[in-house]
């Protein structure tokens, strides 16, 4: 049992926690909880370290060769919520591929430009996987999806959801564009209401930074502008509630023409 | 100008920021920074604590009666926010009544059971206000409204929507029906998909906890239990993700019948 936070593994596991570059460079991610624990994917994960207590609680669910133990104190310094429930997986990563992201059927795809807020790139994941999206395109300046407050938001869509971060989001519209998907800007100064087109065929939507919206050469790359019709003085929606919005009417109009 | 943190002023504020019974008590709560400042109804606005940096770039806007000075290290010790703008204000509250709620058309209300996050909270508010909403009933142990947090992530929706928090919530939805709003309890267990009811009558949605739904008293309060149709390994969606599907539902179907 590990019982010092000088030891060179505990060590290791704060610069995954804290830093995006330690977990860039070694292609894993952190998990806790034992919900999201539960949702791994056998192959890809590489070591659960955990408390005495949580063994005794949870070991038969447990793949033994993974499991490092540590005392509570340790668990606390390496934990990154206040009240830890004592196991922790170090998860390697998976790159999808582009036909994996424009999936089996109709592609129904996000493209995220520039998102900032953590929270909301995790509720994303979680609402495109429950809304039928077949896969996310994010651009590199999009927060980082391996942050341990995003992993845990999206509830384990992370490990099912085919995503890619791209340095060029107007290429990689352009390449959407050669396949047949239709690609529409969520935009606040677009013309037509959203729920007036039809998204029976391939489609992705453009969101845009919490802040700012859609980056103009990015918007211009859309097909269609459209906006969601506000009441009120409202001025504009939270990203992922827009986000959820657009990919619920695609399910809508799927789920109708069934 | 105040430059002391234990002036007795600066102390008030505080519990103010931090103390939910501090709030109630003196009937009103605290919003920071220009932009939520801007949209304070001008009848309601009790006092502006600002930095001497701050009123010298915005001073032309602000109403002078109001205005106490305070030191930048003041500022930084009553600001709820990492980065503070060096403008908070003192609001009172207001008390909506049980017609503003129904609004002057059709109802279309929002019913919270016991909602615990904070962000969340402030997201409905939000998009309540852009998707028609006419007003909200939330139950006693839902979180404060008026914690600084949530203030924060309505975007000014708190200075206008009408909401009420009720004691015993079955009473509430009780005296809805009896008005002719017909009630839909969004549960995981729904027979029908949401999209196949009409709501261009007067319509309520009972919105349940993050992790545990809606209490089975509250749901038995519904006429339709219904639900959103989910794809992949998805087990739920985020209850503002939930209630945001459920707003723009309605309001498409009353937009398509205009």
């Amino acid at each position: 049992m590990i019982t010092s936070t000088a030891n060179q593994k505990v060590k290791e596991l704060v610069q995954l926690q804290k830093k995006s570059r330690a977990r860039n460079q070694a292609g894993v991610f952190t998990v806790e909880g034992i919900r999201m624990v539960r949702e791994i994917p056998k192959d890809r994960l590489e070591k659960l370290y955990m408390t005495e207590e949580f063994y005794n609680k949870c070991k038969c669910e447990l793949p033994e060769r993974c499991i490092e133990m540590v005392s509570p104190q340790v668990f606390s310094y390496i934990s990154d919520t206040k009240t830890p429930q004592g196991v922790l997986a170090v998860v390697r990563r998976r790159r999808w591929s582009e036909k994996e992201i424009y999936g089996d059927g109709q592609a129904h795809i996000l493209v995220l430009d520039n998102l900032q807020d953590p929270g909301n790139l995790g509720t994303i994941f979680r609402t495109a996987e429950a809304a039928g999206v077949t896969g996310l395109i994010l651009s590199s300046d999009c927060v980082d999806i391996y942050n341990p407050k995003t992993i845990r938001s999206t509830m384990g869509a992370v490990f099912r959801m085919p995503f890619i971060y791209v340095e060029n989001l107007p290429d990689a519209i352009a390449e959407l564009k050669k396949t047949g998907v239709k690609v529409f800007a969520s935009h606040l100064e677009g013309k037509n209401a959203y729920d007036r087109e039809s998204y029976l065929g391939k489609t992705a939507f453009l969101i845009g930074n919490e802040g700012n919206g859609l980056r103009r050469e990015v918007a211009d790359c859309a097909d269609v502008w459209i906006r969601i019709p506000m009441a009120g003085s409202a001025e504009s929606l939270n990203a992922a509630v827009a986000a959820s919005v657009l990919m619920f009417e695609v399910s809508r109009q799927r789920r109708q023409q069934e």
